[in-house]
């Protein structure tokens, strides 16, 4: 297992309710690969936003984000932490 | 107050302890600004670095940053946290 920071782009005007519904919509499925999204912070006025997850490959990341309909624009392993 | 999530590039082949380093350097002078770095990810492949913190403005920061001798190359408002 292994840490990753995923990164949304095109996500402005992005609601807490909606950032909310999408994350929810992660935490349904994540266990089919092995996934635990721990957190994720959005900036609407940019449209960024950054899931945090512990997961057994990028791959798993981008499974679990694109059957939940909001693929990730980048994925990286964040093996070094502070 | 509010929190900021901010990105270093180009930092490939970055160490745990250049990681460590340049944090300790933040937290040695971050209360000039009021700001409080909480947590940093690296990717030594791809050379992202990313930052959470909570602080006044994003160019409190940069300035923290700037004067660490690291500049993000983005900083952004997550008003948003699921």
């Amino acid at each position: 297992m292994a840490k990753f920071m995923d990164v949304h782009h095109g996500m402005a005007g992005i609601t807490e309710e909606q950032l909310r519904t999408a994350h929810r919509a992660d935490l349904a499925i994540q266990a089919d690969e092995g996934v635990t999204f721990e957190q994720a912070w959005a900036d609407p006025e940019s449209g960024h936003v950054y899931c945090l997850s512990e997961a057994p490959s990028k791959e798993a990341v981008q499974r679990i984000h694109e059957r939940a309909g909001h693929p990730a624009d980048e994925v990286h392993p964040v093996p070094l932490i502070v």
